[in-house]
Parts: structure tokens; sequence; C-alpha cells
């Protein structure tokens, strides 16, 4: 990889960067095409059924009209082989002439990894594939869900929690607002935003009643809510019902489904042991509906579920450097015998947000 | 400043560094007696009762056959002024001859500050104090409870805890060990190494039966051990017997009190409210005896009650990234109606230890 490759693919990275949520279920790409040091089209992954990058890329350069024969492309993802909503890219840069493709990182999907690539091999274009590996972990990084999706076919499911340094998300008299501070739920705000899907349980609806909304930044759209929630308690006047589309999963079925669902809420019956719901099946059903990330933010009893079934990919801990004594804690676990069974996560980073602390893990 | 300035005294700086613990109650001062740009002696503080840096520079000067007259004294510490276990420093440099003295910070205590700059000017030599913000905090950090020991009269009280990332320090079963990390475990004995005298309290020494000693660092001296026992509980084969001199603090005399005595443990009784030791006199009574810095190691009850009443100056919090549920938590504090009581801490610094993170909170 030459210095200019290298400057053009960062380039295509940044690119990336400016697609927003609204991509999803498709990955954030970004595409530059280049011929001599000099860009003739550029542009990025458009809302879902919509442009993706590599289509953008070509049409800005038509626009400006420039002739790509012969250029250079710089992707942030391998170019797609399938056709979805849109045509294959692969085909797109092929018969518009590219004679050279760099890309940052390898399709996500094990199942099509290189297809893309084999496709434009095919045509007689140079392909230099995943030339920094940075680069590509940077592009995994900014599509995590999607990457995680392909993958597994589950969501990457995230945990957000705020508490006090000893682990208190509450006083004993229910007390919480607020232990963290403005700055630190901006930034939960913010991840609230790239979800695909808000996952709470009946608890928080009916301790806290929250909105669940995202508020205080500029979005193209608020995320659908989900609410796990056995016996269909979900008041018809909670403020989960405002807003993005609600969804309550309940596991078994009785006249407040009814009323729910005359209310306009889509109910999902999904029965697991001991009268709850079966939160694998919740993950899987998320899944299946393309669901790259679900942000979740609940309670000890529905936090602490998802963590001891092995479902939460990420927690994002919010920790205000203060000390509560007593009160509601994180995660319901079951009783340990030794502290070796509890799981150990990895600090993925930690980061400091106006006084508090956020630690990511993984 | 000019650059040569620059440069000798951040190396009288690196010189401080190289005094360990056993300079207390005295602060680590390191010097460097130069002459274009020609070291002509350095040293730095030696153990208590012998001699500070500034006699040690001028010794090793004139070992070397140095002539000092009209030279400089890069100094990290503004030189004593009073008449100690040692004579001032100030005469020491005075009558050498030196002719300019850098200082990187003035002296902690509030009423001898710029006394021993004022002996230096007095006697015609250039003094240049505190060139450089950022040195003059180094040298603060670096004898943290010098500076705020000649301030307050009291030592600094560092409290050491190890958690979980929801708060517990041990299962509901008592199990503990090991939470935290080797490598962490190795930092927390660096920081008892460091004390004048580690504290702890009778429900720690019942449950953990702890040494409390410092293991795997080469120390010049194990550091003497106070332990808070209102009733003079501590058995006479606790682990805390051995080793390093015990003190053991009481709140009412008994025949347990003279049993310790015997054992050769000095035995204090400082009782407060409640029949519980006064806490407050503790510290200052550790202060009146020139402890520069206490190292608390102990259970929620004892660090609970010292940060209830403000005792403590920095928390050292060692996380490891896992979640235990259930179980003791760090700090047993007083019910609090809203979470706006709770002290608010500051984030001083974080640090990624092994898997595990340190806070240290001021």
């Amino acid at each position: 990889m030459t210095e200019q490759d290298q400057h053009w693919l960062q380039h295509a990275v940044r690119l990336a960067e400016r697609a927003g949520i609204e991509t999803s279920p498709n990955p954030r790409v970004g595409c530059v095409i280049v011929r001599q040091g000099q860009v003739l089209g550029e542009g990025w992954t458009q809302p879902v059924g919509q442009a993706h990058a590599e289509v953008q890329a070509l049409r800005d350069a038509q626009q400006h009209g420039h002739d790509v024969r012969g250029a250079t492309a710089y992707v942030s993802l391998e170019p797609c082989s399938h056709f979805g909503r849109t045509p294959p890219c692969a085909f797109g840069l092929r018969d518009a002439g590219i004679a050279r493709v760099v890309a940052a990182a390898g399709d996500a999907n094990p199942l099509v990894s290189g297809k893309g690539f084999a496709i434009l091999r095919d045509a007689g274009i140079d392909v230099l594939a995943e030339p920094d590996p940075a680069l590509a972990q940077q592009v995994r990084e900014m599509n995590i869900g999607f990457f995680h999706r392909m993958k597994t076919g589950l969501p990457w499911v995230r945990l957000k929690m705020a508490a006090s340094l000893d682990g208190r998300t509450a006083l004993p008299n229910g007390q919480s607002q607020w232990i963290t501070s403005p700055a630190a739920r901006e930034d939960g705000h913010r991840w609230r935003a790239r979800a695909d899907v808000i996952l709470t349980g009946i608890g928080t609806v009916l301790a806290d009643n929250p909105q669940l909304n995202v508020r205080g930044i500029d979005i193209p759209r608020q995320p659908p809510k989900w609410v796990i929630d056995s016996g269909f308690r979900t008041p018809l006047q909670a403020g989960v019902m405002q807003g993005a589309a609600l969804t309550v999963v309940g596991a078994s079925d009785n006249p407040q489904r009814l009323a729910l669902q005359n209310a306009g809420v889509q109910t999902l019956l999904m029965p697991g042991a001991a009268g709850k719901v079966d939160l694998q099946e919740v993950i899987q059903v998320l899944g299946s509906q393309q669901c790259n990330e679900v942000h979740v933010e609940a309670g000890a009893a529905l936090s602490g579920a998802l963590v001891h079934e092995g479902l939460v990919n990420e927690i994002l801990l919010y920790m205000a450097p203060k000390f509560l004594g007593a009160g509601a804690g994180v995660l319901a676990l079951p009783e340990m015998q030794h502290v070796n069974q509890a799981r150990m996560w990895q600090i993925h980073d930690t980061l400091q947000i106006g006084r508090d602390i956020r630690l990511c893990l993984r």
C-alpha cells in the first residue's frame, strides 16, 4: 500500500462515518473514486432502500462530468455481491470501468466474504483488501452490530447502566435522579440514538415511567422500543406508550394484552421458564428482524437475567464518583459460592465524562 | 528561567524521587549543584536524622574536590530554615558560597514558607522560586502527605478498597479471595510500602486475619500497624501481631488490653461516642506523631465511618471487571434521603492495572 492509498482509504473511512444510523440494517460505508490524486466522486451509504456508498460515489462523479474508467475506488468495506434492496455494488464498480479497488475491511458476513472481491478480480480489476489492520478494526467498530449479526445472526446487545462507585442505582427510598451528571446522561442519549431497538423491562416502566426516547440530540428517527413484560402490565398511560413504535413481549395471554393491542401496541408471546419471557428468543427474533444494535436500559432483574444468560455483548457502565452505601444494585445475579464463578469482562475502554467515568466492557 | 535552569531543576526533582519512604517525616528532596553546565555535586534526602539533600550535594562536591563558590544550587523544595534534627539547609548553602538557588517548590509549611528563601536573599544569593507550576505540582504530589501535614497538622489519609464493578468486596458467604488480580494486589502493596502507618479495624482482623505487611517489594522497613478495636478484642494469635510494631486503639479499658500490652503491643484509649473509638482523635494523634501518610485497609464499617467523618483525603478503588450481584459493600454509610447528600469525589486519575482498573479519588 502506498502513502496515497493510505490517505484515500482513510478518507473513505471518514466518509463512512458521515452515514447515520438510518442506513441500518445496512452497514455504514464510504467510497471515494480517485485518479492521479484527483477526487472524481465520493459518497456514503444512504438510508436503507436507497443507494449504497459505491453507487453514490459513481453518481457524484457523473454529476461532476468525470469519467471514472481506469480510476481507483477506495471503499471502507468490501463491495456487496448480492441482489438485495439494491443491485450488487461490485457489479456497479465493474460496469463503470473502475480499474482498481482498495477496501479497508472484508465483508462482515462469512458466507459472502470475499465474493465481492471475487467478482471484481474476475472482471480483471486489481483488488487490495484490508491493507491496514487498524483501519479494518475501525470499520468493524463503526459497524459492530452489523458485523456481529452477520456472524451470529444475533444483534449486538449493549447494556447501559448508571450507578455510584459502590454499584447503587438508587437509594433505599427509590430516589435515583440523578446519580450521574448531565454530561453522562447526554452521552447515554447518543448511544440510545444509534440503537435499532431500545429494550427495557416492566419493572423499570412501573418504577421510573421512562419515555425511553432520544432527547437533546438531532436524530433522523426515534428508535422503536421493546418492553419485556411477562403479564402485559404496561399501563396505557405509561410514558413508553408515547413516541416511537412500542412492542410489548409477554409470557402468557391475558385481557391486558388485548387492551395494549387496541392502543396500537404490537404484542408478542414468548413464554420461557417459570412464567417469564424467553429472553434468548427475544434476542433471536430481534436478530431475525435485522436489528444490528439493541440498547438495554433496565433494572437489576432484567439486566441481571440478560447478563446471566450470556446475552449481553457490551456493558456501558457510567459511574458517578460518590458512594451511596445502600440501595438497589446494578445486576441481580444468582448467588455465587466463589468469586471465580463471576464472568470476567474485558475493559474495552474508559472515559471521563464530566465528573463521571464511563467503562465499556465486553 | 533558561532552558538550562529547566533542565537542572528537572534533574533535582528526579534526584528527589530517589529518596525513599525512610526520609519520613522529612520530605523527599533532591539537589544538584552546577556551574557552567558542569555538575559539582548532587544528593537527595537521607533517612530521617541524617543529611538533607543540600548537605548531601555539598558533601558530594567536596568529595570530588569541587569548589562550589559562585555555583547554582537547584533544589526540588525550598531549603529548610529551622534547626531540627539537622542544621538549616539555607545556612549550609549560604556558608558554602552558593551564588544562586533555583527551587521547584516553596516550603510546604505556611508558617515557614519563604523563610528559607529570605535567609538566602539576605545573604545576597539570587533566588528563583517555583518557576514551573507543573514541576512544583510534581514536588507536592511526591510529598503529598508532608505538604498536607504541614498545612493541617493531620496526615494524608489514603483509603484502599478492592471490589467488583457492582461494589462488592466479598460474596454473601464471606469468600473474597481474590476479587482483583495479582497485578492490582502488587500495586496495593506499593501503596502500603510508602505509608507511615497501616490502619485497619477489628472487623477485618477477625474476618480476614491479615498480616498487613508489605510483600513482594524490596523495602527499607515494614510500616507500623494500628488497629481500631474498641473492646481490645485483637487475638494474641492474630496475623497482625507479627512483624512491624502494632498499636491497638480501644474505647474502654479491660483485661484484654493488659494481655495485649504484655504481648508487646502498644495500646491507646481514645473513647468516642457510643462506645466507639474517636476516629478524629486517632488521626490527630497520628499527625502529632509526624505521620505523613496513613494507609487504610478496612471493612465497610471502619471505611464508611472514616469517609462519613470527612477523615479520608484519597481513595484508591481497585475494581475487577466482574459483577458479583450480592455481598458485602465497600462503605457502610448512614442512610440517605437524596442522592445529593452523597459527598462528591473528584476522579484524580484512572489506570488499568492488568485486567483491573484503579480509580484515585480525592
